[in-house]
């Protein structure tokens, strides 16, 4: 497998790179500060979700942090007001939700951590979270918006908000209790307690433990499994109508959306698809995610 | 236990029989194409869920296959346009919203296996899947709309839609995380892997795993336990209550609706089982699910 | 550990106290007729919810039964109307929620047990069910709007409902889905099942089973390790973001809601917990649970 940067911008506290079967791994770099995220990290996670990771040559997401650790949470080393926000907008609910992308509320109220995690939310690929040490705070709640999460036997994960008198943040509380029910979810944000690998796995928060060595591997191979012989465009698809027909208030609302994704698609990669069934060969699907349709009014 | 058949309707694809406790059975009956599905059965199966399956003498209803296999998918090998969908009327989303129901949309649009799904659905009494062997595509999508999936160890499992290069369909991205998590159910679309019924059963998706032999008559019996002694209209509304309100955004919601189902079957059912049960009796209850009142405004 | 009475309140159907912790416990006491619910225990249980447990020196509270049943549901040995209910008033779906919390239908048609489980819903900390015993009907539904539920290895619990010829009540068809999935659910108000404490555990609904003398210790601790050095004002947005964006459509509502949780607290209690976090000593968190502002339009 060989390996190769496909792109030229340069990140101060991440690296990307993207393999020849377009898996990108994303590596999040500040070793020694257990890769604590800051507004610097920040601003660059949302940037390679909408930008890099958009390339048609990237099928998959990958993401793993340097040294020993994932990520160990908001970096509240910083000077100052570490959360970046404006103490004298004061927003109320209404006036937030007429403006929340526009100033004052864009840099001064809006989370910073769910603009990263709306951002690989809305990644039309696969992405998998490979937790290879400590995930407390954000480090935790960014891999919510993750499709799947394995982890190293090494890993401590920690909503430990509680602990800091403030909220759990980054759309967790709408990704949570999905994963694991709101039961679990309670439990584990009232409790601010940190989890070990096995606890996370045992409460439905991951989808596998591995040993240290073991993990980036796996969730490389997973990758894989994920996006050869698929189609870009099928898969993008099937990563959305999972999230919002999953979240729909009725089932007419997944025959509507899920009519027009396979209208397009069988007319689209799924000739091919059949065809190479009939002939007992591997397709070659030419969709790219890029070209996948609109299949909801907004 | 007699069985009897109900009804005079033939179907081509079908077999229909209903018993004495007024549980049906439900065969799909292609068994040397491993039952595979095609517009005949589609057309057939949302006629038996929109009528047979409706009518008050049937109190529950068991779907299993003929022979060694469930469903073994969309029939690959019928010529030509094997999704029946019309090419040329490439919709936006606004337009097939406004008319899905109508031509050309109705024929040439919307997904067949969506419109079975959403018959199944609807149908106000238990539906019991009995998975006696291979459910792959439509044949694993179509169990997810039935309340309870029961399989035998010799099933395979499998949502492949990725390796045609198309999406699921059949409202399957509605009812799959909701049954097994969003982690859970992205990982079986993305892999488009063929589960065994040990799998799918770790995973959530299946409620139960028998003996080949033994799995009609548990899930018969299951299904004559949810109805015998129970109020069909009762049922009714309960079943439309799990889905609506288990899908909706507040639990006000569900206290509008459940306080009306509450109302109409205390001053109906409820009286003839407060009285068995101050009498320590069996109760007889009269109403039937088609008489089960409006709770929902629309 | 020194115990008080907090209020001065008398219930004929509650006992309530309050301990230097914060942490109320609040226990159904109708031993004699196994603590089964009737009008005045749906009155106080809504009553408590809304006023003693609303004061800011509760800070959690736990519920369980005097003697040796937790609830054994609505109490049928009432003599007449036994739900309550106005048999004239007969409401459509849109009468109904026109004026659903106005006469008539106020006291003729809202379920009773949905306002009791409203009111603890609404209730902004954390509550615990200590099941004891038996818990059928409302007795095992009231527990469902409990963050977290716990069991003696001597409980029984039942969604009986089935039985009587009613429907599942008490907004239980909105959190039950959401803590078991919807096939479990289904299974269990479809049979009408009596649980164990082992069956209800492996079907998700309880957090842990405890041996008798150990159940209200484990519950209060548990409780307790929710509030110590916790801040009141980021507990209460927490559990309303849990419910809320937990329900909600599109992650996009959670940013929104959070952005401006996280907004709050970080300029409130979040600036004390960064400090003590500095200074490595426990916090001295100040914001009240009344005081949360509001982060949803309503």
């Amino acid at each position: 497998m060989t390996s190769q940067k496909s792109h030229e911008t340069t990140y101060e506290t991440l690296d990307w790179e993207v393999d020849a079967d377009g898996v990108a791994t994303l590596t999040l770099t500040r070793p020694d500060a257990l890769n604590a995220f800051d507004l610097t990290m920040a601003r660059e996670l949302e940037q390679v979700f909408r930008t890099d990771a958009r390339a048609d040559d990237v099928r998959a997401v990958v993401v793993t942090g340097a040294g020993r650790a994932f990520c160990a949470g908001m970096d509240l080393s910083a000077e100052g007001n570490v959360f970046g926000l404006d103490e004298s907008v004061r927003p109320t609910p209404e006036e937030f939700r007429a403006a929340y992308d526009e100033p004052p509320y864009d840099a001064g109220v809006r989370d910073t951590g769910g603009k990263v995690t709306l951002a690989i939310h809305a990644l039309p690929k696969p992405v998998i979270a490979a937790i290879n040490g400590p995930a407390v705070g954000i480090g935790a709640t960014m891999t919510l918006a993750m499709d799947l999460r394995l982890a190293s036997t090494t890993a401590k994960i920690g909503f430990v908000f509680g602990r800091l008198g403030i909220v759990p943040e980054a759309c967790s509380t709408w990704f949570l209790p999905r994963l694991v029910g709101p039961q679990q979810a309670l439990e584990w944000m009232y409790s601010a307690q940190v989890l070990t690998a096995d606890q996370a796995l045992a409460g439905g928060l991951l989808r596998s433990v591995h040993e240290p060595d073991d993990l980036l591997p796996a969730a490389l191979e997973l990758a894989r499994s994920f996006v050869v012989d698929r189609s870009p465009m099928a898969l993008a698809l099937a990563k959305q109508m999972v999230y919002r027909n999953g979240a729909a208030s009725h089932p007419l609302e997944a025959h509507l959306s899920d009519s027009l994704a396979m209208y397009w698609t069988s007319i689209g990669d799924g000739k091919e698809g059949v065809a190479a069934f009939r002939e007992k060969r591997a397709p070659r699907f030419t969709r790219k995610a890029s070209q996948a349709p609109r299949i909801y009014p907004t």
